[in-house]
This record gives C-alpha cells, sequence and structure tokens, in this order.
C-alpha cells in the first residue's frame, strides 16, 4: 500500500510519499512514489503515485517519455502551459495503460492507480490537482488545501483539525510527518523512508528535497513527543462520569 | 455504515455504538446496534452489530426467539454456561441467516455483517468476542484490550495510543467517545446518538446506559476541548526545519 499526501498553501507546496510497496505481507520492497520535474525558473511539477506499481510506473515512463522525445507540436510536462494542461497529461497516461493493461487486471487484482500532481508553472500560481484510476482529476481548493492517496483514513483526522492555508512550510511538513506517524503505526504496508519535497512559491526551483529513513533524528524525536503529547492530552480531558 | 468499539478492561467493560444507517446518502435513518441481555446477579451480554441492517436485525431476532422459547434441552444466551457458548450461538446464527439471504445478497451488495459480544456469566471473567460474517470469531486479550467493527480506521490511532488495561470505567469511556469523535468528523455515515454502556467487573448488572444525542454537554466540552488540545499540541512540537 501508499500514504502520500500533499498540501498547497499560501507559502508554497509541501509533498511526501512513504516508499514501501507490498505484493502480498511477505513481499515488500521499497520504491520511490515522489517524483518531481523541474526546469529551474520556470516550472516545477511534483507528481504523488499510488496503486499498482506496474500502472503507476508506466504512467511515468510514458510522461518521460513525451519529455524525451521533445516534440514542439506534442504536449508534455515540460511544455504545457498551465499546470491544468499538465493533470491532463497524467490523465491522458493513464487512460493509455489503461486500454492496455485494465482488461487483464480487471480480471485479477483490479485497475487500481491514483496520483496527486502539484507544482507551479511560470505566472500561474501554485496548482494542486489529484487524478483519478479513470483519468479525471479534482483541484484543492482554499477550503481543503491537502489532498492524500493510497490509505489516507488513519492520517486525516490531525490534517482535517489543523489544516489551513496560511501554515508556514516547516508548520505543514511537520503536520504531514504526524499524519505519516499515525498511519505508520497502524499499517505495516506503510513504512519508512518518507520522501519529502518542500516547494516555496514563486521560486520555480525544487531544492528542498528530504528521505527521512527511519533512524531520522528528527521523526524520531516528533513521534515520541507526539505520543507523549496524545497522552497527556487525553489524561487532561474531563472524564466520563459513571 | 456504523462504528461500534468495546474495551475488555481489569476494572470492567465499556461498549458503545453509534445509531446511523444508510442506504447510499440519500437514505439514513437511526437504528439501535447497541442489545444487552442481563439476570441480574447471573449474567450480563453486549453485543454490537455492524453490517446490513437485515442481517444484523435477524440475528438479534433469532438470539431473542431462542431465548423466548426457553427450552432447556436447546442453548441460547440465557442459559449457556460460558461467554464462548454465547459467542458459537451468535456465530451460529450468522450462518444460518447467510444460509437463507446469502446467495441473493452476494448477487448484489454483497453479505456484510459483523459483531462484538462483550459481558460476563457467573463465575468467568468478563470477555470479549469479536463475531466475523462467516460465524468464527477472535476473543480480546490483554495485549489488546479492545475490539472495533464497521468504520474502525479514523478512531483507530488514538485506541492504539492510550488503551491499556488498567484505564478506569470512565478514562475508557471518555477514549471511547474520542475516538468517536475522530470518526464522526471524517465519515458522515457514523453519527449520533452514541450509545454507551459501561459494565462494571463483578456486579453482573447492566446498569449503566447512556444515550448520548448530538446536544449532550459532556459530549461537545469533550469534543471541542480535544480539538483544543490537538492543535496546541501540534504547535508545541518542533517545526521541520526547512
Amino acid at each position: 500500500m501508499t500514504y502520500a499526501v500533499a498540501l498547497n498553501l499560501e507559502s508554497g507546496m509541501v509533498f511526501a510519499a512513504d516508499t514501501r510497496t507490498n505484493a502480498g505481507l511477505d513481499n515488500i520492497s521499497q520504491f520511490r512514489k515522489l517524483h518531481h520535474w523541474n526546469r529551474p525558473g520556470e516550472r516545477v511539477l511534483v507528481l504523488l503515485t499510488a496503486g499498482n506499481l506496474a500502472v503507476t510506473q508506466s504512467v511515468v515512463s510514458l510522461l518521460d517519455e513525451a519529455i524525451e522525445e521533445d516534440d514542439p507540436g506534442t504536449p508534455n510536462l515540460m511544455n504545457v502551459a498551465s499546470m491544468y494542461r499538465a493533470a491532463r497529461l497524467v490523465g491522458a497516461a493513464v487512460r493509455e495503460i489503461r486500454a492496455v493493461d485494465g482488461p487483464s487486471l480487471e480480471a485479477s487484482a483490479g485497475f487500481a492507480a491514483s496520483f496527486i500532481l502539484g507544482g507551479q508553472i511560470g505566472n500561474e500560481p501554485p496548482r494542486l490537482f489529484q487524478i483519478y484510476a479513470e483519468g479525471n482529476f479534482i483541484e484543492s481548493t482554499i477550503d481543503t488545501p491537502y489532498l492524500q492517496i493510497g490509505e489516507h483514513k488513519y492520517g486525516k483526522p490531525i490534517l482535517d483539525r489543523v489544516t489551513h492555508a496560511e501554515l508556514s512550510l516547516g508548520e505543514a511538513a511537520k503536520l504531514i510527518l504526524l499524519s505519516f506517524d499515525s498511519t505508520m503505526r497502524s499499517n505495516l504496508s506503510v513504512g519508512m523512508p518518507i520522501d519529502l519535497l518542500v516547494y516555496e512559491r514563486n521560486t520555480l526551483e525544487a531544492t528542498q528535497f528530504h528521505r527521512l529513513d527511519k533512524d531520522n533524528e528528527y521523526f524520531r524525536r516528533l513521534s515520541k513527543s507526539w505520543s507523549d503529547a496524545l497522552r497527556s492530552a487525553v489524561e487532561r480531558m474531563e472524564e466520563f462520569e459513571i
């Protein structure tokens, strides 16, 4: 399984994905699910993937092939003029893979794939999209500035309560890591390392990429102090009167 | 959908279930999913239900019919000698309903039903079981003294972090209500009122039954102060350094 989440804030964007994949509980591997493309000063695009690894890797390969071909008459992630057009490209790639692999997958494991695409192109404000296995997509708004894919439930309550568009990037990264902590405690198929990409609005550069492994000191401290804080918060709540 | 949870502690047991059922988002009703049977001084049994309402109501009807028939040669919830035997009866009732309704349900909505059965009979210690749609079951142990059915994910992280067998009953009831608060914020198909039954070990009486509706003052205070405590706990955590 996968857990991936992204926030679109006034100060920029934060993206994170775990790196664990599994085919059954007895076949666990590590694969990158956070991909990014950057032409400094012009565009930054970040793609998070969840679902069948064969499908999501194929989608990324198609997107990369189009960039390498570099045909001015054919849209690709590095030449489209807007994030909306970039999301359309991801949707089209999913549909192409579905046309090839869909029938045999639907007869067995099912065709499962979902994506979060975010970034900034030129003078557009940063935009964040969630693309479904059907190839259609939604865009985050100020009401709900975060999107999640994969195992989203365990980590959602804390995002629901705390997220707002004015969070600083450091606060947002912390919040996302707390959301991962809750998820990894309850679902073994989501695991470290966590890939984290922080994008500062209007810089059009992706310089802040971090891979947090299980020995990461910050994450260990955060996880421990969060456990302590939650336990003491529960203790402080007024008891139910029997 | 449903959320139901029970804790088996040294001091006794706490059971809770919401009361919302839905057939689609546009057809929401209120049905009781917490059932109990009590012969003071001899036995207390509590059953929480989740899944197809038609199935779970039929299971309860079968269990009640056997009690009303009161045939000493036929086991029922009020004459079996142990909680294990009581769990077997629930399992047998599920299988009987599955034999009748399973084929047509599996051709459409699917046969979904799960149960938590807990209580105390005579000199046995209190015991807690989770019974599956297949009619088989597991029992809680000191390692994991709680069981959940239905929409369990949103409310699980807080239970995972805080539950231990030495909790007082008032603390346990509070913890369960916090778990409901997280669930109801994220899943509209789980809703108030919440039925709560607190059983004090070795009393063999079920006297503490509470229905908490949306205007319940305690729950409102709890929900509000929990939100505030979580937000301030997040704020106090060390920021991720960008």
